[in-house]
């Protein structure tokens, strides 16, 4: 593994403190100095080493997302893209066209939203059945709390004889087509549980590719069941995994108690190595505002019928997080509803949430009252600033009074709390720029109705750069590893085609990778 | 992570192809540089580190123990240790005392001889209950065929009510405590399963003392159960796993079939890191020499009625072998005997061995049509020198003709197979001093009967030291990171107090061991 200098560059080593300097050494995956071009060379000459001029460009540290689904990504990147589809007639010929060139049995496609649809309705499977009858057919909804599926779907799926909740039916009773959570998820997993461990290391593969041309080094998987696991540790296994792939699983995978498995092996937070590690368990307590599953403490301004509900009840949740606990493995627990926050701070309590920095995912809701609550319980907290934008339609689901507790993250970091930043992928873009964009500009330039409410939640591009590298880091207990390029961590970095820091905050958005290197080796191009 | 020159020294960086240097520089757990004084001192200054004075001493890298029973040796180095005691009431004072320093709930001793007592009469359950009543005791005899319980240990194992033979009671039928071998077994294997994961970690920690303290900075644990991975794991994820460990189980631990646990998960080859990797698993073709039960292809020479017999037969060991092999696990198979090899080369048939490093433990006994298969399939092999000399009477088994065949390290060499040595601690002491002289050696010092058989199988210094560190570690699949001082690799290295290559070979055996670093680190004294 020999040594090498970066120099003549603009190398960010880290944003807070910021510090910038010229020159970069490699070895052996870690840094083993940053400062002056002449001492980088001074050292790379001692020690037999190449250097590289980098001629003035700018190096960041490796973009850290902190929660996505790498299995789910990489799926999209393999299926239909109905992000931005404006009516369910647009969609249906987008789907006609792929499926006549789709190889999969299931034909899978991910992104609309009703809520953008010209004809103002949920899409239907008759309206699928149209142009695609003879394969299942099976399209999620940007949210990936719900999702449709033509008839045969329907049928081979078995979710009608499944017993479970969250299928839609029309006033005659029939289904719709359109499934959500519990009865989205059992289909979901119909249609993974179909795919070889092999098809998922490929879908694995399409993931990462995306994730390192984007500049992004470590992600967090929140969560996976075991295939997905399986088809990590294979491609692990054949040196294949280059983008760092920290793993929460999932409770249950089919008949298998997950926890109760990886405590027989006594598989504890972390273990793994620098490229894989197994680090929890992520659960969930309610479910979307768009699908208005998220649990609120009062009803839905925009439909008073309802709060949302628990997914788990908090008695239940309670148990998991502690039995998860006492497995020595990290809980990363979904919560976006307010009153869904209150059930894990209250499962929170006895474990100490701040030595094993358990995480509460999402937090979108927050009141006034639960800040002070997590100041003092001190979890970690993973956002998805990207939602600002995507959740344009926030404010009508809370109302006037509850603007403000959407998306609170500057009062999150200033709680002092550990904040990192991610995407949600594929539910947001990979994208780290349109991000760090997000949570920069909150929707402002795009007339976001909160964003006058929360304006104050703000982040600067420093505090971005630092929530999105050190933060998500820190969720992963990586900080002694990664986030930052000073001496000993290792030399994940993305070389940037500008500035962020010269960049007005709308050119913030268009910034482009020129290459991206994982621990000293190029991964992209 | 600083960086650290030593210099002034007598560094062997390897020993095939030998190469000693004066300066080492160590950075992040690694070498980064080895070579002149002069440079590595320049290397330390440029990057602002710290300089040691080795002052002429001799550096050689960390020995890698590439078999042997962790748990079982730190249980053996945490036992009350009873040999030579001349009394009853020396036998109580020696209880006393460890009682009330020793954590673990069970008091365990082992290497009393009522032979030696002044009492002339075994020692009682009422004799241990006089100075250790509040906790279970149970002590072994010398020969570990009989040993005392007190009256709780007693009571707290079930013995009495297990229905196993060797209780021994007095006239009025009542039991004394002294318990003989199916009772005794029955009773050591409840002790064990009492140990709690805590316990066992406190046993691991005491062995990790142990070989640090004797040089030794990898081992491969083979094998052992899911209790000793889990107590592994959670040293390690407390940051106290010093010694690298990497661990091949058992296929069965009580009810759970840990082949098809390993699979669930997707655990493969080499997960986890440096500190801490599970390999594969470890399986069993025969016995011992010892007690004649090593498979062998002939009668025993010393008793014509057996051959000794397999644990396993040959189809079920190629249906096993495959299994662990198809699921990415590293195979480790015990075999002693002639025929036991037999069986191994051809469950080993199937799954190509060279490309996945499949391990045979032992190896013994091979005939010289065997050694040709060998060359052909090419497994890796673990031995034992001190087996050469412990088994003095290896050749009254095996006789005069098979004589030759005993422990052909040197051929294995030659047939061009990767041979690393190994302790089987607690079979063998731990000091890799003890095994390099037995390899150099083979009972030439001792009037071993098979040394004038097999001298032409001695190894020379280099070939010893180069297989107890390059070899040991390929068996591990980790000659990229230790076995040697090379840049890049990990810095696991021994301070001794005297050169190897300049001691006459008896003078050998008592080399001593200054200090061990591991990844940069001192961790002994």
């Amino acid at each position: 593994m020999g040594v090498k200098a970066f120099v003549n560059g603009k190398v960010y080593v880290s944003f807070k403190p910021l510090r910038v300097e010229s020159g970069l050494v490699v070895f052996n995956e870690r840094v083993l100095y940053v400062g002056s071009t002449e001492r980088a060379v001074e050292i790379a000459r001692a020690l037999g080493g190449e250097v590289v001029d980098l001629a003035g460009r700018v190096v960041v540290p490796g973009f850290v997302d902190s929660h996505l689904h790498i299995d789910s990504l990489g799926l999209s990147l393999v299926t239909l893209d109905l992000r931005g589809v404006k009516s369910i007639s647009e969609l249906k010929e987008r789907l006609r066209e792929y499926a006549s060139r789709s190889r999969f049995r299931w034909i899978l496609g991910h992104g609309w939203d009703h809520e953008l649809f010209e004809e103002k309705r949920w899409p239907t499977r008759w309206d699928l059945d149209e142009v695609a009858s003879d394969r299942p057919v099976l399209l999620t909804r940007v949210c990936l709390h719900a999702g449709v599926v033509n008839t045969r779907g329907l049928r081979e799926s078995g979710v009608l004889e499944a017993g479970v909740s969250g299928v839609q039916r029309d006033e005659r009773g029939e289904p719709t087509g359109v499934l959500f959570e519990e009865a989205l998820k059992y289909v979901r997993e119909r249609v993974k549980a179909e795919l070889s461990v092999g098809e998922y290391a490929e879908i694995m593969r399409r993931a990462q590719e995306h994730l390192l041309a984007s500049g992004v080094t470590t992600v967090g998987v929140a969560g996976c069941g075991l295939k997905a696991l399986r088809a990590l540790i294979s491609l692990w296994s054949r040196g294949e995994l280059k983008v760092r792939v920290r793993v929460y699983l999932y409770p249950r995978d089919g008949e298998v108690d997950v926890v109760d498995l990886l405590s027989k092996v006594g598989l504890r937070r972390g273990f793994g190595d620098e490229h894989l590690k197994i680090m929890g368990v992520k659960l969930f307590t309610d479910g979307s505002l768009g699908a208005r599953t998220a649990w609120l403490s009062e009803p839905y301004s925009d439909d008073p019928s309802t709060s949302g509900q628990p997914l788990v009840e908090p008695e239940e949740l309670r148990r998991m997080v502690k039995r998860v606990h006492d497995s020595g493995l990290q809980v990363a627990v979904h919560a976006i509803g307010d009153r869904a926050l209150d059930a894990v701070i209250e499962a929170f309590e006895s474990v100490k949430p701040e030595r094993l920095r358990h995480r509460v995912e999402h937090a979108s809701l927050v009141r006034d009252d639960q800040l002070e609550e997590l100041k003092r319980l001190k979890p970690a907290i993973s956002v998805q600033p990207r939602f600002v934008i995507s959740d344009w339609w926030a404010k009508s689901r809370v109302g006037e009074k509850r603007a403000r507790w959407l998306y609170r993250y500057k009062s999150l970091i200033e709680a002092g709390l550990i904040v990192g930043l991610s995407t949600d992928a594929p539910v947001e873009p990979v994208n780290p720029w349109e991000t760090v964009y997000a949570a920069i500009t909150r929707g402002r330039y795009e007339g976001v109705a909160h964003y006058v409410d929360t304006a104050h939640e703000s982040l600067n591009i420093l505090e971005a750069l630092h929530a999105y590298t050190v933060g998500s880091a820190m969720l992963l207990w990586d900080e002694g590893s990664i986030g930052t390029l000073e001496p000993g961590k290792l030399a994940d970095f993305v070389i940037l085609d500008r500035d962020p820091l010269s960049a007005s905050d709308q050119e913030v958005r268009s910034i482009g990778v020129l290459e991206t290197y994982v621990g000293g080796e190029r991964v992209y191009p």
